[in-house]
């Protein structure tokens, strides 16, 4: 009998990537892509640690203009995918660093 | 007095992208690249659904080349990225599909 297992951590991530675009896409009814209003919301709850000290009121219009590349004023998943990604290198190179230092 | 929010789902997925990735490089002692070797076990480990149906022995190794953008046989936590985000752009395409086919 085939068995499903359970995901592993790099699945996992996959599908959470996936769950919390379509769920941030969705609020205007099309879970394809982004609208600008979807983005501040995205911005501000999923990644608002990187948000909240930012004193400059259009980072976040230049960070969405810069990540849409195909310029629709939209951003789809691989657009979105782009900056999360470009953050989780900027993190993985600051931890490197960081344990570098200590040694 | 400052207080340290859980973090979001988005934040779990870049810790957890980072996590893994370093696991799997650190197993011969430098966790800022990973080898080869690394490679077909992190490939075989973490997304066994996407190797295990497949029959050609040549794919993981034409992967490898093809995500080493550096070709200095190994490969970075970008190039590593690349691999992850390419596999979630393609299920995010399937979910899209498929939930349009329902409709």
């Amino acid at each position: 009998m085939a068995t499903v297992s359970s995901p592993t951590e790099t699945e996992q991530c996959i599908e959470s990537l996936i769950a919390v675009f379509q769920r941030h896409a969705g609020r205007d009814g099309n879970n394809n892509k982004v609208s600008k209003a979807e983005f501040l919301i995205f911005m501000n709850t999923e990644l608002g640690a990187f948000t909240k000290n930012q004193k400059d009121p259009g980072v976040l219009d230049r960070t969405m203009k810069k990540l849409d590349l195909s310029s629709d004023g939209q951003l789809d998943f691989q657009e979105c995918l782009n900056l999360i990604g470009g953050l989780a290198i900027t993190c993985c190179e600051s931890f490197v660093k960081s344990a570098s230092g200590q040694k």
